[in-house]
């Protein structure tokens, strides 16, 4: 028997980092989650995370570590360019892995591992190219085409919670206008559902969260929408309507196979993304090209950025 | 002396068909042009018109030829599945001509025939991923990755002319509303240059074509823009800051080296669409996704289509 060879997918997010350990059938057999902040410097701090989970495992050998990051960043170098959630730049984040545990490790944008995961384990297995949209925080996507993540000439590309809507419209985030985030990402979203709770048109929202935009959560919005928050259900499914006109758009230029909807919002209101995602492709996107694209939920959840990066790992060693 | 081979390109459009004999650097040697409309069946007029060039040119071998016409089609098998300009539906464009001419032909949407045109043979030879826009018409735009013309999934992407760009914007001819061509075509900015001469507020317009939108061209938009047409000069900036905001989006979510600008309203007011459309990347593109991006204009003109065509089919026999 020979012997059984493992490897670490890592989701490095902006407020908690984790690590997983699979085996060579991608099952997991350790993990080890900290918060992203720590007292000790951050090349410490990951390594410490890996080592965590490989304690937890039980394993003291691996082939390679994966790991998903926000971007923007340089997969082919494995370096940070940029993350002020994090205080990072240009930090060498594989060199750093690669240097402590001795084997390859390779970093991307962590939507795109998580595409990767759900394009690899998921319901989409069969397609050449795929489109994964991550409303969130942000709004994430990662795009694969003939079988390859794509990066573009800078190594960024698919920053396609940036692609302008409405020319005019609210504020985002990265300072312009318009943009698919600023029209639908949970903060977006919360906004609007703070301002219905101030004039009185969000009940359950005001007596759970009273005017806080922090702690409107998916979960939160979901719960008002069950108990019959009706304002705020019309808040979401247009930011969700919005997230269609995007993802129909992206269908228009790459025709991909199938589109994959994952994130917070999504996980916590399947039916209604689903629902107002197929509207606005049905209202957006050219038939001749919507007309055998599939769309389906994320089925990894909270795994699927350390599953991708553990798949890319294994598949850049088999290569 | 080995004998001289030759390659067809032909550019089919919706009004006139063009058909030019290349040699093996690619200059070309004899050209012969009809409408698209003929009182003889389409395939023979296409085959007519093939013949026609070759005897302008002299020529009787060939190695093959390549064709650039309107879609949807697919690239695979050379059949056209839809032209309503010409009354096609799974017309077998490339067995036609492969039929009659006993050598190989090659069929791709015309605008993806002149991006591989101005990529070989213009200013961007040197870039992997290549961005075409072509406003006219309509708005046309061709993808180059990783230097091959992509198709996606259905063979068909790279409709960037029906991204959304404002949701209730206006009616577009695919039956949508709000599509960039519905903001930026000739047609679009047309419409609203006859209302501003049916209100007094385009002097030159109106003294040179009445209020027939059909005698609105490049051309008579870049004269009544230099007589002093203050207000035709602002509708079309702001179709062509339209234009911008597309080429953002894209650079946004593909990441190209660089962007060629062509098409009849670009070629007949360079000078204002490079302006325009620089002007809204630097406001919808993200910094590090824009920075070492090249906006240049198409260099090769009414060619595009055929020399594209002609290249396209010389580099498949050569692979």
């Amino acid at each position: 028997m020979g012997e059984v060879e493992h490897v670490v997918g890592m989701d490095i997010g902006g407020t908690k980092m984790l690590a997983v350990v699979f085996d060579d059938q991608f099952k997991p057999v350790g993990r080890f989650r900290k918060k992203s902040k720590a007292k000790v410097p951050p090349e410490q701090h990951i390594n410490n995370i890996i080592q965590g989970a490989l304690d937890d495992a039980g394993v003291q050998k691996i082939r390679g570590v994966g790991m998903g990051s926000p971007g923007p960043l340089d997969p082919d170098t494995g370096v940070i360019i940029d993350t002020p959630n994090l205080g990072w730049k240009d930090f060498p984040l594989a060199g750093i892995v690669q240097d402590h545990f001795g084997v390859p490790a390779v970093v991307d944008n962590d939507v795109n591992m998580g595409t990767y995961g759900e394009w690899c384990f998921g319901e989409v297995q069969d397609c050449r190219n795929v489109l994964g949209m991550f409303p969130g925080t942000g709004v994430g996507g990662g795009i694969i085409i003939d079988g390859k993540l794509y990066h573009g000439a800078s190594g960024s590309a698919g920053e396609v919670g940036h692609m302008t809507l409405e020319v005019d419209g609210p504020f985002c985030g990265c300072g312009k206008n318009g943009c698919l985030e600023g029209l639908a990402s949970r903060i977006a979203i919360a906004k609007e559902v703070v301002a219905l709770a101030a004039r009185g048109d969000a009940p359950y929202i005001l007596e759970n969260c009273g005017t806080d935009l922090s702690k409107i959560r998916s979960g939160m919005l979901s719960r008002a929408i069950a108990a019959g928050d009706t304002q705020v259900e019309r808040v979401v499914r247009h930011a969700a309507f919005y997230v269609g006109v995007g993802v129909a758009n992206l269908i228009n230029v790459l025709s991909p196979e199938a589109v994959v909807l994952g994130g917070g919002l999504v996980e916590a209101m399947e039916d209604l993304y689903l629902d107002e995602v197929t509207r606005a492709v049905n209202d957006h996107a050219m038939p001749f090209l919507r007309k055998n694209v599939r769309i389906v939920p994320a089925k990894l959840g909270d795994d699927a950025v350390a599953m991708g990066a553990a798949r890319l790992i294994h598949d850049k060693l088999a290569s």
